[in-house]
């Protein structure tokens, strides 16, 4: 078989601004941090680095929980680790649905032969306590799941409730983190979440390629106590935290360098501190709906319920979504994202999150778009970084 | 919770020759595509650095399947996804089992609920097609599962006639090449694999984080009539492929610069050529066996059934294997692999993978250990560097 190398060029991805659903832009310490030198998995020095890769997600997650750890595969790995590991044949298990990830965790529930009871919201809206409440009536389920930042509607869904519920009925709380952790508050102890995942290219600003989980304590009994092994070998955790615990008995080869990468992202999150860090997200998502808004565009979500990372805009009445999209990205290198299922061709996804949650992005994505619509012909009002700066001075 | 954030520092590995099971030393044009700036999943450029990849992997399994891709997870995650995509509740499986990874298949196996087939041979010697035959005779396996370089004892098991022997019972061939893929010849189409997985951090030198997959048209006819759900959505090829194929439809967010890194690992095979490059690995194992034996150590595996990458040495009676392997990793930075399961505490693996398979690591390690050896009082004959230089002389 014949191939001529010559044809493979060195990688070379030009310039982008990742302003979508992520993965967003990554900083050059993540990256330089990436390109150290591979070492063995069991090398001591790589263990010192899990060690306090586990005591840097604790601290984001902010949670005393042990098993604590980045599950080696992307963020929807580590919403199939949650699942596998406590959910049997049989379990009844509640999921709520408002956009694409809940629907996500349906399927993986139905693949485990559990029986799903599903709660479905408005996509776009935010779920109702109520609602989960009374389609848990007469049930016992092992579990309640839920996505707390909905990376394909920019819905945020208040945690505490849904878990006072979710244990009043003594079932488990688990939480899908992925697009929220990093980008604002995710308190796993104190809202009562027994197993959460999350992702390491949203507003951590690693690239893709692991996912944070942690596991509370009851969660580690149910695991415990199941009466059937987990069905993925790969994603067991029963074997995972013999490694990455005291023992380090191995299971499977870690992937070294992006650990390196997730270290110095979690470096980066603990150098801004946690407080800091949410406020430099909703800061730059109200100058950027002020923005928007401004310019005579709307938001798909409520205000109250909408994501600090993560904008949904409705696109107007005569605008293209594909021509605006590619102009962007031929124009200026930015990206944006495109709705996804029932909202394809009806939303823009606008993602300000970790290291590109900044004003220079919002004053330049503000700055593009108007250019982008008005060359297309749609009529944009004039005043949108007026609006944006009249946010950044209130501050 | 508080955190001070100056407890964590840089990342800084240090110096290791990486002469273990995997990872090998990855080189520094690897590392360097690994920190090229991120950019989205469905961005123009990374679809392209996709095909490419794509077109580089089917090179290097020599094949013409259309599925061939990196699943976005480790070699452990590769092998899940084979097992987990063919195989469904009650099937009957062959796994031919002569070392640690052999037995994580028969375990994934089990976890799937099928029948497992189970062929044991001696660990330390290949698979004997003559027991396969004989454990198959009255049953009907779909899928018949070897590895081709057991990389828990340094056996190479010959693929072509256990092909002809699962062909011939109308099952599938499903073969492990973790370690062999890269560093000796992997003919998936001429051999009739019909479901192969690998992983990046052998004889590839690319850091752990992926595994390269193929699976032939009947593996995908097996996969298309399948009468239950792929128990694991993650892995699940019949989704997987949409974002791969042709339609780019979206599934999880891929690794993006661990396939960067990927990719170039892949160019460096392809400007080496595949020949070269296993005369190369063929070469330096000779080299580094002849110098452990001129030294006075004997080999596990017997002279035609080793691996070219992965060399398995007695430990001599009375030396510590804990105390050499710790001071070669301490005085010389070289990382050995020690024994696992029943060879533990009775061998070292001693990898010469990829960027590591060098005239330079043999003399290095030659020395290395014939030091560590000699100040821990045994009695090391003199001679290896001689002997391995006359295997190079002889070229």
């Amino acid at each position: 078989m014949h191939l001529d190398p010559n044809r493979f060029r060195e990688v070379d991805p030009g310039t982008r601004v990742l302003m979508g659903p992520g993965p967003s832009d990554v900083s050059a310490r993540v990256l330089q941090a990436m390109s150290a030198p591979c070492i063995g998995h069991l090398d001591p020095y790589f263990l010192s680095v899990m060690d306090e890769t586990q005591q840097l997600l604790r601290f984001l997650f902010q949670t005393d929980n042990e098993l604590t750890i980045p599950v080696s595969g992307t963020g929807s790995a580590g919403m199939e680790t949650c699942f596998v590991n406590l959910v049997e044949p049989g379990d009844e298990v509640v999921v709520c649905v408002n956009g694409v990830f809940g629907t996500r965790m349906s399927d993986i529930v139905g693949r485990l032969g559990a029986e799903l009871i599903r709660v479905d919201a408005e996509w776009g809206r935010t779920v109702d306590p109520a609602a989960v409440r009374d389609a848990m009536r007469g049930k016992g389920p092992k579990i309640v799941a839920v996505v707390h930042a909905e990376t394909s509607t920019g819905v945020c869904t208040p945690l505490e409730e849904l878990s006072k519920i979710a244990h009043d009925a003594g079932a488990l709380f688990l939480v899908d983190t992925v697009t929220s952790l990093a980008g604002m508050e995710v308190a796993v102890d104190k809202w009562g979440i027994d197993a959460v995942y999350s992702g390491t290219q949203k507003c951590l600003s690693c690239p893709p390629g692991l996912s944070p989980v942690s596991f509370s304590p009851a969660a580690i009994e149910a695991l415990d106590s199941r009466k059937n092994p987990v069905s993925s070998w790969y994603l067991d955790m029963s074997m995972v935290r013999s490694y990455w615990g005291g023992d380090r008995k191995y299971h499977h080869t870690a992937p070294v360098n992006m650990v390196y990468g997730l270290r110095e992202a979690l470096r980066i999150v603990a150098e801004e501190g946690l407080e800091a860090r949410f406020a430099r997200h909703r800061l730059n998502h109200l100058a950027l709906v002020a923005g928007l808004e401004a310019m005579g565009l709307s938001m798909l979500v409520p205000e109250t319920e909408r994501l600090p990372m993560l904008n949904t805009v409705c696109i107007p009445e005569g605008v293209q979504d594909g021509k605006v999209r590619a102009a962007l990205l031929k124009q200026f290198g930015i990206e944006i994202g495109g709705g996804l299922g029932d909202l394809a061709g009806k939303v823009w996804r606008v993602g300000l999150m970790g290291h590109a949650s900044s004003v220079r992005n919002v004053c330049l994505f503000l700055s593009a778009l108007e250019t982008v619509l008005r060359s297309g012909g749609f009529k944009v009002r004039r005043g949108a970084q007026d609006a944006a700066a009249k946010v950044y001075d209130s501050q």
